[in-house]
């Protein structure tokens, strides 16, 4: 089998190392509009060879996987599709789905497949540098058949998402932007506002000094690649709007609970670490 | 020198460990309220011996460490204050300063000095088993002399802290209890309300198989101790609640980025970014 990667970043080189380290018989093939990053690719080993233009990297390829930010999907797409053969099957590891399938829909040709899909892994660093072949391991991997999608199709990604070690889970599009919205991207969001904050007080030069691992890891998703989190509140904003006032309302009502003071106050906090450590148990 | 150490949870059986590996004059004595706490911290070399009385454990102390919730702090000093010997120092590790002076003023006799304390280190887990004597480890750790506190006594818990590892930082209570408001206090609530938001939805049962590390790690605040946490906001409250309003203007802010898509939210990303990276490169 031979797998075609566009865009060798976190996602897309992670996925070549995993792939290649299964020994197996799938031949990597990456693609990269920076030759560099091409050549790293190759070097670090996450791909088998590289090539320079597009229409050879997919060229004779059985899976297409499409891992650049979600904005730049629609211009690949149409990039590719003359190239790509018949049946062939093309995924993408993009954080939102329902604006990808329809670009899907409308720009790749009739006679390939497309299965939408979105690791639910990353790091804050981002580049072919940070790759990892464990990157996926025991993740949750979202996939999204089109709506014309064969099973056939379907199972082989799935097929893939298992053999690098992560669980696939079949949502539809809708569904899977709502529910990433809350847990993901907004995450992403909290993350910078807080830190765009403290940083814009006049207090920061000394407030930084005091600034702990508290403060270091509830704002880890703030050194995250600005264009693919801005990409992803463009193609996902309704969902992201509705849970960032979601999220003002819930806030508000801490802030009563801190001003009026007692034992309200600690009953949610009591609260909220059950909910988490009882999430953090079921997910092991 | 002999240091007693009330409170054997995370601070007290961290200090204990770290004191106490420095091999040197010094003996560590400690007091919790439950007696199965006080022999695990023996069993565990957080110190030399336990108390089971609290007056028996300050008896004779060079320096007190007062490692509680704030709120429990005022009842501990009246409690201790007749067995304090004169010429003692008296600390604390609590997480507000303000409240834990004026405590300290109106409370402890005329014969000791209180010099605050607050290490900025922590966990999200609590309790002695937690204890580590690294935690404190390269951290700046906040000093608030007393109005009449003698540079003597000040510059003996400096000693300590900077055996123990710590950066000294001297420090108004006021200002502290502002400026750590905004990077340690609002960052525990930004924690328990996402947790809280998204645990509260009904999408949680769906939601919570797609939450990954990002979601773990900017929650992980809301592990914290629910009583500690409720503690400090008890005692910090008018600076919290007004750096919750903050955060909400700048979500706010976000939030129409979002919704008007663009540069400026690409940009607004990169400066948090960027931020944060200059914090993290400056704190080595």
């Amino acid at each position: 089998m031979r797998v075609s990667i566009v865009g060798l970043g976190l996602i897309g080189g992670s996925m070549g190392l995993a792939l290649r380290r299964l020994e197996a018989d799938v031949e990597v093939v990456g693609f990269a509009r920076r030759r560099e990053v091409a050549s790293r690719a190759v070097e670090l080993g996450a791909v088998d060879r590289a090539e320079e233009r597009l229409l050879n990297a997919v060229d004779g390829a059985d899976v297409v996987l499409i891992a650049i930010p979600v904005m730049a999907m629609k211009d690949m797409m149409k990039a590719m599709a003359e190239g790509l053969q018949k049946g062939c099957i093309v995924t993408d590891a993009g954080s939102t789905k329902a604006q990808v399938m329809d670009w899907a829909s409308e720009y790749l040709p009739d006679t390939v497949t497309f299965v939408g899909g979105h690791p639910m892994a990353g790091k804050e660093t981002s580049g072919i540098e940070a790759a990892d072949a464990d990157l996926f391991a025991g993740c949750t991997y979202c996939l999204v058949p089109g709506p014309g999608a064969a099973a056939e199709a379907a199972s082989t990604v799935e097929g893939l998402v298992r053999r690098i070690g992560a669980r696939p889970l079949f949502i539809d599009a809708a569904k899977h932007d709502r529910l990433v919205a809350a847990i993901s991207h907004l995450p992403m969001l909290v993350s910078s506002a807080l830190v765009s904050m403290a940083a814009g007080s006049p207090d920061w030069p000394e407030m930084s000094g005091l600034a702990a691992t508290g403060f270091r890891d509830i704002t880890r998703l703030a050194s995250g690649s600005p264009q693919m989190t801005r990409d992803i509140c463009l193609s996902n904003s309704d969902s992201i709007v509705r849970w960032i006032d979601e999220y003002v309302k819930e806030l508000t009502r801490f802030r009563h609970l801190v001003a009026n003071g007692g034992d309200e106050l600690e009953k949610a906090l009591t609260l909220a670490r059950e909910q988490r450590e009882t999430w953090l148990r079921e997910r092991r």
